[in-house]
């Protein structure tokens, strides 16, 4: 298993090709922008060399025994399930951010299940190819991003109708090595923080649309993959002199839009290659996965508790009833979405393939709430920062010789507490719900692993409806249909 | 084990002194508004002889290793509190109302902490007492009222000082062959349906109020106790002659007030005689157990929502997308609250006495949540429902020659749903959103186990803020006291 | 104008044909049931003489410039739309239920408005008809019922399709004399409490359904109309002995279905024939007004929380931080309402025919704020007041020798405070929250006046999306539609 | 009147001392971060200048019976009051933002009130100076600052208990020709783009505290005023070449410390001096208006929906169901909105000096509700919008040569919409969701004229409980205390 810095030295070889701003990235490592978001991953290779998290950041591998990161890991049991539920948390609370490495653990886990069940219908190695290149993943110890989401154009057609025929990922190509594919996927999250990237289809497909239900993994810096970086409200800050005005001092998160243009993919790194009738159930898997990923948003929910708390004690408001209460709901709120992605992994199952997956019902309920309670979380942490945290002047104005002893003076709560304590976590609760921390706390959990609405037709779908109406019917007395 | 008819038969031997409407019920078993409610727990022991729920609904004992009804059970796994979370819910959707024996259950298991507890400070013996205690109910498969809520009196004051000193229950004699008690617990679910009843204080106590930190257990019928059952809305119709406006045909819930006027209790029957300073844990084990208990809500929920899309069927609107939507959003939260009482169940840990307990925090964060969301399932159940639900003449009328006809043509909505069929499913939703269901329903929900300010209370202080402190501190720079 | 009790001795020179439990009432004015619901129309006779509220529940007919009661006139300004909102909410906290005539003020105003349009279009004289009606039903200070809501079968099919022809109100028959009609109306709130009943068309109509786009009005004892009065949660308790256990002592409501078997309607009073196209213009002026009207809803609030108040100071716990939250919070929720109710009015316009409207758009959102707040006011006042409210025993028990001195003693919290007093106001509680007055409160507040998403339609017809998009677009800089 | 070309250039007379990012602005006029701040209160000066607007935006002064800025106005009857609340509204709808200029309204209008109370109790002559301001104001169109919030320091201790004397503006020197005051106010919105500032006391005060009970008016460039302005999520894109990354391309706001160091006051210009039993009022006086003034939140939740509208039809959405019911709600939140400003205006009344003056419990409530609403308006902003919010590469990439075309190829959904459209669209989003204007529509809507917890003190006040229990206790037979 790699430390952080090995993992961040590992990616220094890679030659990606990476755009911000209209301009070529030079050294992606380096720049400031991306590097917190970098740090971000790293932490989740320091964790796995904590001696406390032993359990919960590492495992051992099925294939091999060996013990390896919990990220590259194929959950073997329920309690696998539960702790990376746990490790989500905890990671969260430790970089108050996305740190972007459990898309490829889920689109892993999501692979060997339906490469599996591919095999058991056609007379493909899949499965074989699958476990190799997981053996070479786990070995490695590498970070993947997973590739869903693709541009999709019109959302009236389906991708064959398109009147650009890229408006999805496809293949064009095919011969003996391997196959041409062309598209491109957007809101990859970590996308450049990546060694590998694992594409699957968007959604369920029909025949029609074969050519676009394609699944294959390739180096991130493979030929051909450009990716150009998407702004964060407030990201300029981190090029900025001071870091104060941050917030988050450490981590922070990048999303970007993998271009594909024409890229070959030897066969042995293709897992789906027009089943289109898997592609549907690949979605579902990943995204039912994915859903239990926003455990790491309760992570995330500490941090801006805590903020909450801090900063209720620097301004000597922390002992009034009213923000006792708005603590006690946000807390309230944040243990109840714990809840629900620790109960659809306890609740999780055993796949034909050994694989352990979560309750498809309940990862969804799970993350229909986590795209509410962090807005309202998210809320109430403004309520008790006050105003200020929007009317704060600049670091640059604290260190000022003209107005610095203005902001000392007049900035000061408690006189226990030095100012700049005060604007410290103040900007920290400005970056977590209208700075770089919101786009990951607030519209990440919007629309990450799907928007609501997704969700809600997942529920919908998964209810047993007709098992509902005969309790219904038995109590009061309907006798006419309760065979029906 | 008993089977529901045999649960019933055995209560017939206990001579309750019942009131009700201000006489003295002459056959319990047989009152039509009392029946309804022992249906419901004998529908506990029909479910552990239905195979389907064998592993739900049953248990082996630890003390003889017999299958035993797992009401009966004391909970040696993390598993075993997850089945009971999910009988919970299987019970609720039988029964559509509250089964009243869960209770008991949770008694006796904060009973078996708690004696250990006690004689681990003490030379006491209260755990022999209470193993031969457990035995007696687990051969006799008993089902246990427990009684913790005492009537107050002023809050402003502690037992001791009320002006009345029977406030809360307590002892008032003691002698060689065991002591005397008096005073009254409140809000008694199911009491006039126990063979046994458990007596627990009713919160936390100091030295001065020793009196009356005291738990023992009686048969229901012991001389000196007075069951006054309460009213709840509606539960007349159970006395008419047609059966449809009742909603609810097969099952119901009843509340008592209990007096215990100068009751004798023998020495073997007493689990805890003024160690004062084990009565919180009693109430906070207790509390926790039967906050998860609340899982039932879920089952009672499942009904409601059964009646929901029954009636949108019956009106022709199932299909409008707002009507599907409500649906959906009475599923989501429906299913929140299962997330809940699993979590704090799979979340669970091994109690020095070898009792496997729920987590506290989660439980309370359940419960919280169940004050909360049926009444917003009740809401969207009213208005899927139309407001027919409030205007539908009785069954007599329907019945009724004069004026039957006009309603057999005026309330039929779709051509192949009889206009009974609507009365029938309106009724039952009226039940459960107004009537007797909704005392279960929702007014149970929000203040059994405890009312919200109680939750709020263990859910602020079973957070670690510190360590939430500490988090967003480190990320934003704060050092001063990230020792403290 | 008539005092409360002369339109009592009025109403019972009327002979109604009324059904309620499969039996025909002998006399509606002495049944118990019905009684306090033509108490709470008296009390809306008996404000207009108090001289406390002389301007708001009187005014000067526009017809005759005499003083009136309000709740027969034709709203000639602004501020009479104002003091109708006003008045709502005085008699809703003097009733603590629906009083019921609101409903034929709003019928004669939409009247008025649009037999002028009509007579504008065609050369009809519904107007002068109308004018004539209107100063009968002034001079002589008439109830009248509004009918609107048609049972209308199969929801899937217009009026003409259906099946059955009557599940929409019609004419069957035409001559000189006038017109004979057909059907029935639904959930007719105070039906058997008026001297007049006013039908209207339940929704937009098409040529097809011209026979069923009729408007008239008749006297309530005219041959062939046929009441049948609905249930309500507990209504029973009105039977009883005692009158505790009512909650609402003085007070009720019922709602009715009104069967038109073939009744004759003379043609003068006819006020809309076959115009098919102001079927809907009819129905929304009505429903603008009558979702003004749920400013009696404020005024129900203002009960409940003042009992909330109430219980709290008697259980002592007036004073705790959450329960001063939770009463500020049902305040500012009731205000709310008001303020919806206040500015549909301050809104108002000036109709072609002189009568003043309420702003449409306003007046929707006002009644769907009342679609949601009374459940969450509700649901506050059932936390407040404790479980209590639902396992109290019944007065009976309180009045037996046997076990009323129990209940007594163990009731009571305050020692200041009679248990009496207790059982009272819980009683009350309960009435609003789950009893006959939560039909009102509760039900009525969700379904009156169109069910929540029929204001949701008019919500998104009224807005003016365009302007708003406008307004986006030129801030950030869309230029190609701006003249779209 | 000026127009707001005349504004900007009055502006440029002044010789304000204003810092940012830790260096003095040496041409205020021109910065591009406060440029959009100051065109924003020039539409206020556009605006009466407006044909169609003319009613709303200018009035009659009382004074002298010119044509004024509304702005400028003392508010002469209900309908001044209403008309100011729909400016409002419109203004937030044209700028997208803040403009800053109703604070300096609200000001004047309470000094109005409350310098002729003080002159009723004391021989002062506070009004005369005050109409003599006023006249000044009126005449030359001035735009005011109200400056009422101080740093406050220990939320413990009252003014003159503070460590650090200066956490409260007082006056700390006094002589014939004036007196010299020092301090500072905190959340100064648009204080460098006023002409004038006035300083109000920012809570009711004790005879301890009298030094701090003052109010006055200064020019905004008197000697020893500093202005030190506060950061702003994303604030420095207003510094990129680009624009559209802005989100609002013509507006914006700013906030500032004031610093009043030793600052000198002419009597003429004092309005309180000492006279601490009306700083309550003062304070109370002006927080009404100035709650009522977040009319404008209403006209900024226009753009909003407007906004989210137009992404949704740009993405080929808008007609799902689930999206058309997200827009009706963020409209009824809206709307709701609008109902509490104008009803608060509506319920206005006549102050003993002539001046009319909102409902103060209503203006609570409806400043209560704008804490809650714009919440859970942008949190369905961002759920229609759609992931790409937050994953949007910047302008410069759209511009580049390099990956430009990728993105107008990939970022393009309907055929019919340029990507850039979609781009444009989506920064507006974010910048009302996440940038600058969340700012102002989303915490300022939180703290600005007074964080939650002071309004709900304010409804806890001013609503009448007695009364509500009174009614209460009638309908249940509570007879006891009716008198009391």
């Amino acid at each position: 298993m790699m430390t952080g810095a090995e993992y961040e030295a590992s990616l220094g070889k890679l030659n990606l090709v990476v755009y911000m701003f209209g301009k070529r990235v030079a050294d992606v490592g380096d720049d400031p922008i991306i590097k917190p978001s970098r740090k971000a991953v790293a932490a989740t290779y320091d964790l796995a060399h904590d001696p406390e998290f032993e359990s919960l950041a590492t495992a051992r591998s099925h294939l091999t025994g060996k013990k390896i990161n919990r990220f590259c890991h194929i959950h073997q049991s329920m309690d696998d399930l539960i702790q990376k539920s746990k490790m989500g948390r905890v990671l969260g609370a430790r970089t108050g951010c996305c740190f972007q490495r459990c898309v490829g653990m889920d689109a892993l886990n999501a692979l060997s299940i339906v490469t599996y069940n591919i095999d058991a219908s056609y007379e493909t190695q899949y499965r074989a190819r699958f476990l190799k290149y997981l053996a070479y993943v786990q070995e490695n110890d590498l970070t993947c991003d997973g590739a869903m989401t693709d541009p999709k154009g019109d959302r009236g057609y389906p991708p064959h109708q398109q009147s650009d025929p890229d408006m999805f990922l496809h293949v064009i190509e095919e011969n003996e090595a391997g196959i041409v594919v062309r598209g491109a996927k957007a809101h990859q999250t970590g996308a450049v923080n990546s060694h590998e990237i694992i594409v699957m289809p968007t959604m369920a497909m029909r025949e029609a649309d074969k050519d676009y239900a394609i699944s294959f993994a390739l180096p991130s810096d493979t030929a051909g993959i450009i990716y150009i970086i998407g702004r964060q409200s407030s990201e300029t800050r981190k090029l900025e002199e001071g870091t104060i005005d941050r917030g988050n001092q450490l981590f922070g998160g990048h999303e970007a839009l993998v271009v594909f243009d024409d890229v070959f993919v030897p066969w042995e790194r293709v897992f789906m290659y027009k089943e289109y009738e898997f592609a549907g159930q690949l979605v579902e898997k990943f995204a039912s996965y994915h859903r239990q990923s926003y455990a790491c948003k309760v992570g995330v929910g500490d941090v801006l508790i805590g903020a909450a708390q801090t900063i209720a004690e620097y301004n000597g408001t922390a002992k009034a009833s009213h923000i006792k209460d708005k603590i006690t709901e946000m807390n309230h709120l944040n243990e109840t979405l714990y809840c629900g992605c620790l109960a659809c992994a306890s609740e999780g199952h055993r796949e034909p393939c050994g694989t352990y997956c979560v309750d498809t019902l309940l990862a969804n309920v799970h993350k229909q709430n986590v795209t509410r309670f962090p807005y309202e979380i998210s809320r109430l942490a403004q309520d008790i920062a006050g105003g200020l945290m929007v009317t704060l002047p600049s670091e640059a104005d604290f260190r000022s010789p003209e107005v610095g002893a203005w902001l000392e003076k007049y900035l000061q709560a408690s006189p226990h507490v030095p100012a700049e304590n005060r604007l410290r976590i103040l900007r920290l609760i400005e970056n977590l719900t209208l700075g770089p921390g919101a786009v990951g706390y607030l519209t990440e959990s919007m629309h990450g692993a799907g928007s609501p609405q997704a969700q809600k037709i997942m529920i919908s779908r998964q209810v047993d409806m007709h098992q509902k109406q005969q309790s219904a019917k038995r109590l009061c007395g309907i006798k006419e249909d309760e065979s029906s």
